[in-house]
């Protein structure tokens, strides 16, 4: 059975998966309603609390929540604020006090959303911390391919860019591989974290070879900013060695998508063609986004008789003492 | 019949700018119950997306969204993020694939909403761009002074002030125009557009002349520490030439009412006095811009089966190709 | 009866008091359901505005008014732009002629909330203003008292910390007080008002004189970077002589409680265990917060016919005439 928390990929069993991504089909039919909202959630709390700065994951979790009818709670402390892990706690703390049925927590840190989940009475909702995990993104990675291909079992998965700095990286290694995929990582050497094989990935320095036979082809955001110069000479030397462009494509199979988290650096990690047209599905990603967040908050925010756990009946317990 | 966005008044015909006031008509009746809240929009979702700051115009959408059930989500992306056309669209596409049945949106530049709207499937509402136009504030310009007055055909209207720089008042000129008023702007020459007179206004640099038989007098906030200088000498002359206190409202008719599109600089634009007291009606135009933009959330965002349009649907046919 | 605004605990009379603490008890059962959520204010909107950041105040104003079914609309105008009364009473008027049924005011400077319902039509609720009050805060305090040890009337209780700068400590005086309790502060002579016995508190400047016999220990909060060398010579001195922990905890009763309005400064005011442990009741303060505000909302938000006051009437009929 699904834990409490939703921390990481790493955590789940292939059939905690499987279930959550069965969830988001009925979902998925919600959406489809002239009326899409169902009163699943009346009278839950969801509380977003992100201290990383996030139009699109926010706005994903707030709609897919109010969609399921629950109350929903934005909170955005400024990271200036909020640099003590004492604050970020005692902040976390604070809310969960509120009785919230599940907090949705996004840290630029890894680490963050445990340790919150270490003393919260409600579930956590890892919405991305630091180069950790970003699980729901994986959750919706792999819907979409399901989708797309009926399948992931045997298909071949090839992520291609920054996986040394991408919590969507390993969230998604963790995913496709327990879900039966082949995964392949291509990137500049210095990109590959070292060891990556032990998660059971094949790495690839070509991107032709990475890409052979490949059903799925994954590009991160390049951080240009960031990286140029410690990683790779330039953003346009990045481009042609690793860049995905329709000429690149030909070496995966002829009927192979192509995805990215986003937002995409055009003309960087995709050709301004892949970046808006098929065999591209980066908008069917975001839209598949919102059942598939809809699916998590209904199996972890909405348990019957409530989710809140025991810590918070020991305190009670404490009380009466 | 009205079109899938309201990008501005220069788009609507005559019966728009009807249909849309007697359906704020109705919304008024709501606001009088006791119980001020319609199911009309349930399971619709409204998309706030303002790059631009605006307390009053985002609160007067979401209330309007509340009142109506829909729910509202609000966006306010950092302005410096969004300095490219790219990260702009980007945003918006993004949250379009999460199915909102309309996206209101508010830029610093004049054009954004156009262009968003051209890529979008939902309808997008202008919530004011650049010097370009605001067509809700000119919408509800003309509710308030029906209301007022019972007819907007036949009358008199005298925006007074900064044109040049105003989307109001070319949204505006439109609407009073389109309806059947005279509209006639005032101003020192240099924030009167050179040509304005080809949108069928009359210019004026005496106040006392364009005032003259005026029913409605609408006053213009000055940006002034932006246009002291190079637009006239000092806050103390503009004021004491273009400023309309009780003594110039004597221009005008008996029963000339006063507007401002708020916030008003009192004793620059508006005597203090005027600023709050009748016949000035600037809290009036605040409530009846609740009423209008419930029409207008109706209206387009209300549609029976739904309002995203074809080119969703050519994504998914693409797909399914 | 309760007033048209709650601007302080001062204004009210026991019986207020009580009735809003009698009313809390019922909204406790409500977050003890599966769902809580009751439709008492459907249909009424409640303005958060806050000119102060603040999460755990905003959080418990946001989640009571969801859990009553209002709708709830929050504004955090820069304070950058709002430095003048004139922005502050224009913004604060915009919003009120929307027509909410309450707004909730929160602000640095003192007396900006009686300023603010001075010229609203909604009624006002104080979330704290400068030093002056933070009557919602007391209402909590006293609350998670009563709950905790069955009745006010005839408890000691002991202020400890900064009183001179502390809105907490003046409402909690007030609302102490006027319930019967004995009150008394203690603090280093400069952080004690001159003349605070006039509003019947005994002051101390000798921590154990304080705590006997006490039955509530109330720490407040140090803000050491402002105040270290101007009021005591260092934090860890304060600690030492004013911090409590459980060795001079017992110089207070046996089963004294102890309460912090959050968020605790570890190791200054409190010790790091009784910042987390019995017999300290911080996070049932906070939980109680939400039922607390649930009956503050239901009380001064919540009349039947609506709560707007005549004012907005005579403005209707300034119309008329």
């Amino acid at each position: 059975m699904i834990g409490r928390d939703l921390l990481g990929i790493e955590d789940l069993e292939r059939a905690d998966i499987e279930r959550i991504l069965d969830t988001a089909e009925h979902m998925v039919e919600i959406g489809e309603r002239e009326v899409k909202k169902v009163p699943t959630l009346r009278g839950r709390t969801i509380v977003n609390l992100f201290f990383e700065a996030s139009t699109r994951t926010r706005a994903s979790f707030e709609i897919a929540g109010k969609r399921l009818s629950a109350d929903v709670v934005n909170f955005s402390p400024s990271s200036s604020s909020m640099k003590k892990a004492e604050s970020i706690l005692d902040t976390a703390r604070t809310l969960d006090a509120m009785e919230p049925d599940a907090v949705v927590v996004r840290h630029a840190v890894a680490g963050v959303p445990k340790r919150i989940a270490d003393v919260l009475g409600a579930p956590v909702i890892n919405a991305g911390d630091g180069a950790h995990e970003h699980p729901t993104q994986a959750l919706l990675d792999c819907f979409t391919v399901r989708r797309e291909k009926g399948r992931i079992d045997g298909l071949t998965v090839a992520i291609v860019g920054d996986i040394l700095h991408s919590r969507v990286a390993r969230s998604d290694i963790y995913a496709f591989s327990k879900l039966g995929a082949e995964v392949r990582v291509a990137a500049p050497p210095p990109m590959i974290p070292v060891g990556i094989e032990a998660l059971g990935v094949k790495s690839y320095t070509s991107l032709r070879e990475a890409l052979d036979g490949a059903d799925v082809v994954m590009a991160l955001r390049i951080q240009s900013e960031r990286l140029t110069g410690a990683y790779f000479p330039s953003t346009r030397e990045y481009s042609a060695t690793f860049g995905i462009d329709r000429a690149k494509l030909r070496f995966a199979k002829d009927d192979a998508i192509v995805m990215h988290p986003g937002p995409v650096n055009r003309g960087v990690e995709l050709s301004h063609d892949l970046a808006d047209h098929r065999p591209s599905v980066i908008l069917d990603q975001v839209r598949n986004g919102v059942a598939l967040r809809m699916a998590v908050l209904y199996l972890f925010a909405g348990r019957p008789g409530g989710t809140r756990r025991a810590r918070v009946n020991v305190a009670a317990a404490e009380v009466a003492s």
